[in-house]
């Protein structure tokens, strides 16, 4: 069978190895009987899995001891609520970068508790860029800045950290976690949905320092409360087991492919060769967001006639192409190239786009 | 290899046919070429899981079309805030009916949103059974009464369905959810984890009735409302996509098994197997909950002689009879024998247990 190549936003493509690896000890885990999604979170088997899947995310990622990690449910929507319960602190407002779809979701749930300031906007240039830092209009009295390190249905990711001084800095890093390094200590808080570079949806890991935790809005659920759930070890209740049990294989890939200092290397090699191929298709091809602030994981692009669209789907499936229609609220085509998404995919999409602009150019 | 049976109370043991049917399609799912993992959720394929889901539960179930079936995250323990967030409904007071320790904490987190209400209690008989229907102080006035139909911990389980007149009635079905047939029409709201008898943990399933939804209290967050939630069939956000399939194939399994009514019944014939061998172990064994609410799927039972415990396990361990010792919080055994325990588990755990008493009596 001619492999697929799944370009899906997410849920999205994982490593082949790693589904070898599920598959196989998906009846028996190390010979102890039990299928992961059969264990007792509280057995000592499953303990093990969780240690080591939070000592491996520590070991990729290099974060600080005074972090905690927490392996939650509901996805980076629930954090949209649950980081201004937990991190207004007696404070009264909060920063927003604005970058476009996500970011604004984002804001929209966080004026339930708290008055949402935005520091900065993309709208003048249609969200097709990050406002220059220079211009931010930061509030040393907000309780913390937010941002959305990219922008998954636009393409629009930030080549840079933002500087808050002593303001924590929040990021929505979703569709651009463990895509490259940063610097853990830079965060007050990290959070992501696991279904783009991780594993399986129904896992949210939250990265927080310590010092934040403890001061949850009243009213609260207990569920939404880091403190509780960092307190309990990401076990105040039963916590996503399987999806846990393969964010742990995934990082444990990771390792192997060299840590994220070689995954950022082979995923400017994937972006850099659709962004040629797009820039160079003599407008066949056209991609909105402005050059430094390309994502390196959500390619958008539209064809100039619109009316092919569909039959470049369509062929591209054809291909074993999948998944690479746009956003139901942008249209157009959108190629999502994670970690786990091969050279070889990005070449067959690259090399299927070339015939194709030849064949109706 | 021997067989291993697997007692925990949750994850706990799933049918090995969909395990092995899990396997076989781990890679790629009817030809697809993808993991259900890889699946975007508003695909063409996971559209359909998601769809033949809820198909198959309405139908094992027969739940009446206006009930709403949701698909969530978060466990039981995040509807314990989510319930009285969204049904108090202008209303100020919860009834509760007090059976152990998950009714207790639902009534803990409830207070956080109204008045809790103790209707009745199971303390004066050391809540070793549920108190008499006919001694219960049910207020009018009520937004809703909460039950804990199955006791995990204590293994107590309502043998019957309580009746509230026009008071919604509510019940956290989590730990013998699809254990036996109830009228769903009875009930205003239904939840459960699924990481007993449904699925892997990280999937939690709601079954409302339409005029309940729609009347969240401010503040409430947006992946908190049922309204939300159900407008948007369960994915106004990525829903638990991996999770949401194995149930799928587990309602499947429900059907090939004759559905809820044949369940039941070898599930009380699981049951009366294990209850029988402690009763007539000559207090060898105890299990201290009243008959009449004896629970079937989980089986309390203790030592007389708690210096054996220990070898108890030990033992049982080396005969492949998994997770048995009893919660951190109550000591003693627990057995879990949910629909997926097979009736050649509990008599392995029977023929063991008498060969113990009798080589230790």
């Amino acid at each position: 069978m001619t492999p697929v190549f799944n370009f899906s936003a997410g849920p999205a493509v994982l490593p082949r190895e790693v589904l070898l690896e599920v598959q196989k000890e998906l009846l028996d885990w190390h010979g102890s009987g039990m299928s992961v999604m059969e264990m007792s979170h509280r057995g000592r088997e499953f303990m093990q899995i969780a240690a080591e899947a939070e000592e491996d995310l520590r070991a990729v990622m290099g974060i600080p001891a005074n972090y905690r990690v927490l392996f939650l449910q509901g996805g980076a929507t629930s954090q949209f609520a649950m980081v201004p319960m937990n991190l207004l602190r007696g404070k009264t407002s909060i920063d927003f970068i604005e970058t476009g779809h996500w970011s604004k979701l984002a804001m929209k749930e966080a004026r339930k508790y708290g008055q949402v300031r935005v520091a900065a906007s993309g709208e003048a240039q249609g969200y097709n860029a990050v406002p220059a830092e220079s211009d931010w209009q930061l509030d040393p009295q907000a309780a913390y800045v937010h941002y959305t390190s990219n922008e998954t249905l636009s393409g629009v990711e930030f080549p840079f950290v933002p500087h808050t001084g002593d303001v924590p800095l929040v990021c929505d890093m979703s569709s651009n976690f463990l895509s490259r390094p940063v610097d853990v200590s830079q965060f007050g808080l990290i959070y992501g949905g696991a279904q783009k570079n991780i594993g399986p949806a129904g896992l949210t890991i939250v990265i927080v320092r310590e010092d934040l935790l403890g001061q949850a809005l009243p009213g609260t659920p207990t569920m939404f409360d880091y403190k509780v759930l960092a307190e309990a070890d990401s076990m105040y209740n039963t916590p996503p087991t399987f999806a846990m049990y393969v964010a742990g294989l995934v990082f444990k890939w990771m390792q192997r492919q060299g840590g994220l200092k070689a995954i950022e290397q082979r995923n400017i090699e994937k972006a850099a060769l659709l962004y040629e191929t797009i820039d160079t298709s003599a407008g066949f091809y056209h991609c909105p967001v402005e050059k430094p602030f390309r994502s390196r994981m959500n390619v958008p692009f539209r064809l100039a006639d619109e009316r092919l669209d569909e039959d470049f789907i369509k062929q591209a499936a054809a291909r074993n192409l999948l998944q690479i229609k746009g956003h139901r609220v942008t249209g157009g085509m959108r190629a999502s190239i994670y970690n786990a998404m091969p050279l070889e995919g990005v070449k067959a999409l690259t090399s299927f786009m070339q015939d194709f602009a030849r064949n109706h150019g």
